[in-house]
């Protein structure tokens, strides 16, 4: 812990709860030469950028980082240093585990093998409500926007500095998770560290066009056809608008399954809506199911009720098919949610 | 002028160039009573969110303050405070001009009466590269990314508090101009003024709402047909992407005309665009041309040259039709541009 203040307008508050439990992470991680960092399935921009962002700066101090995510990597994050890195599978033994922006252990998946991991002390950095602090040490901050924000008050708090490519992929965590600050958990402490991860070498540019202008003329289409068709029903709290993409669509349009991230947004976007849920078919025949809501709707509980997780805004579940009954299923218990 | 310090992170460095400027327009407005706020035709968020915000601190010294706008006044601006105020059409005299967000006289539309307002002094104050410098006095700034940011630094500087009503202004603004903190102009003042209109009582889930989730589901089918039947050509630095909206499209789904704000930039967001045109016909046969552009390439020239105007990655213009011919005219135009 060196201590050193930091400048106004940071993460200077976001962890004075938790001093002692950020010094005795340093400790272990002090200690350890060996640190595996895992991100959650279905990984977002705030696992993926988080884990990066804190590898590199271990690596830095050379220890040994091993990045791992069940998967399925999204195509859009590949343009953040170390993308390529993520293993889905691990072997051998760690003298540390950094779980980053989860709440339970499940979501490491193949990951996280219990037998051999039973005795490594874990730290789970985490801001999701749900957190069940399953770690050795936990550093959960419920109120903050995205995990990025977290590690790098953690950086700053440990003394590390923050390089380009650190800066660059905790700005995408940051990003993603406020969906670009557009969401009502975005807090000035967000803008604050985003400021000083411009201000790091982060270029914004970058990442608007690798996250957001990457769309193919293929996905134009399909998101076009996917608008055409939607449906909704009214609820007590406003509309619940929501729409399918199937596998004959994706493959028909020959557009990847990732392509249709923030069509759910959009859908949201509509005036009047509480709820927007967007289905999609899997090759597998399972069906994603993302949610997004008006701000004074929670949609986490419906998430964490179905098996998945997320935020109160913003959250998802995977389900197995056919399409059609996971259609009525989810819609059943967004009404009954609604109606509560 | 106070002089008082300003915090970091702030504008402190925006105008430090034009110290003299800024104590004389000070100078002018101390003296004058009835002052007239002139946003531009064809209005975006910057400059009627900066003409509200400047009159309502004005407002607060005593000043009658009247707000003009040639219009038409986009809807979804209408939960702005003061909204209803502006006026397309202005009489009597003014003790004071103030122009808001543009480059040159003729963008006050018929605001401005030259009979009238011949000997009334007039500041100009803007950010656009264009601009002809056509004030009494000029405060520009063209490396901001908003004419909000500049009213901002102009309230501190003349020690004049920021409402919550100012701060949502002043915050849709920068909010509108940087397309959510995501054009390549943003800058960590940008962000650093948000931060301090956040902690001075705008509420970012309001801005959001109002300006992004408020298209109708007729609205959503719109942009579904038009994304659904978008064409391209390839250029030199990327492809050329255009769609347009006809009157019988906006008829049919009964869509109003300005309910397209937003879709030209998802144009722009499919892989490898360089430039994405939008045509919207408008009811008296005029076609509505904007443009938006990958960050190396800049479409302020053609714009500017069609008697449009905007930055060098957001423009657009007015042409009279039909749609075919403008079409064609207007193409031919950004092909000779990026083959220059």
């Amino acid at each position: 812990m060196t201590g050193r203040p930091t400048s106004p307008g940071t993460a200077q508050n976001l962890l004075a709860d938790q001093r002692e439990a950020v010094a005795a992470a340093w400790d272990l991680i002090r200690r350890a030469q060996r640190l595996l960092l895992v991100a959650h399935i279905n990984p977002d921009g705030d696992t993926i950028g988080s884990a990066l962002g804190l590898a590199w700066a271990l690596r830095a101090l050379g220890k040994e980082c091993t990045v791992a995510c069940a998967g399925p990597m999204p195509a859009y994050l590949g343009f953040l240093p170390g993308y390529a890195d993520f293993r889905s599978e691990v072997s051998g033994r760690y003298d540390l585990i950094l779980g980053i922006d989860f709440s339970s252990p499940d979501r490491m998946g193949a990951v996280y093998q219990p037998a051999v991991f039973a005795h490594t002390p874990l730290v789970n950095i985490d801001h999701h409500r749900t957190n069940t602090r399953f770690g050795t040490l936990n550093i959960v901050e419920m109120e903050t926007a995205s995990t990025a924000e977290i590690v790098f008050a953690l950086l700053q708090a440990w003394g590390l500095p923050i390089t380009p490519a650190i800066a660059l992929c905790l700005l995408t965590g940051i990003f993603t998770d406020t969906q670009g600050f557009r969401t009502p958990s975005t807090t000035p402490q967000s803008l604050g560290v985003a400021i000083q991860l411009l201000e790091a070498g982060a270029s914004l540019p970058t990442l608007v066009e690798a996250v957001y202008n990457r769309k193919s003329p293929q996905t134009l289409r399909l998101w076009g056809q996917a608008l055409s068709d939607f449906r909704s029903f009214p609820g007590p709290a406003g509309n619940v608008v929501w729409a399918s993409v199937t596998q004959d669509m994706l493959r028909r349009n020959n557009v990847a399954e990732d392509e249709v991230q923030g069509l759910v947004s959009f859908l949201r976007g509509t005036v009047g809506t509480a709820v927007a849920v967007l289905f999609v078919e899997s090759p597998d025949g399972k069906v994603k199911v993302e949610f997004r809501s008006a701000p004074a709707v929670d949609v986490s509980g419906i998430a964490f009720r179905l098996g998945g997780g997320g935020h109160r805004n913003a959250a998802g579940c995977t389900l197995p098919g056919p399409l059609a009954a996971v259609e009525e299923r989810v819609l059943a218990a967004v009404r009954q949610e609604l109606e509560k």
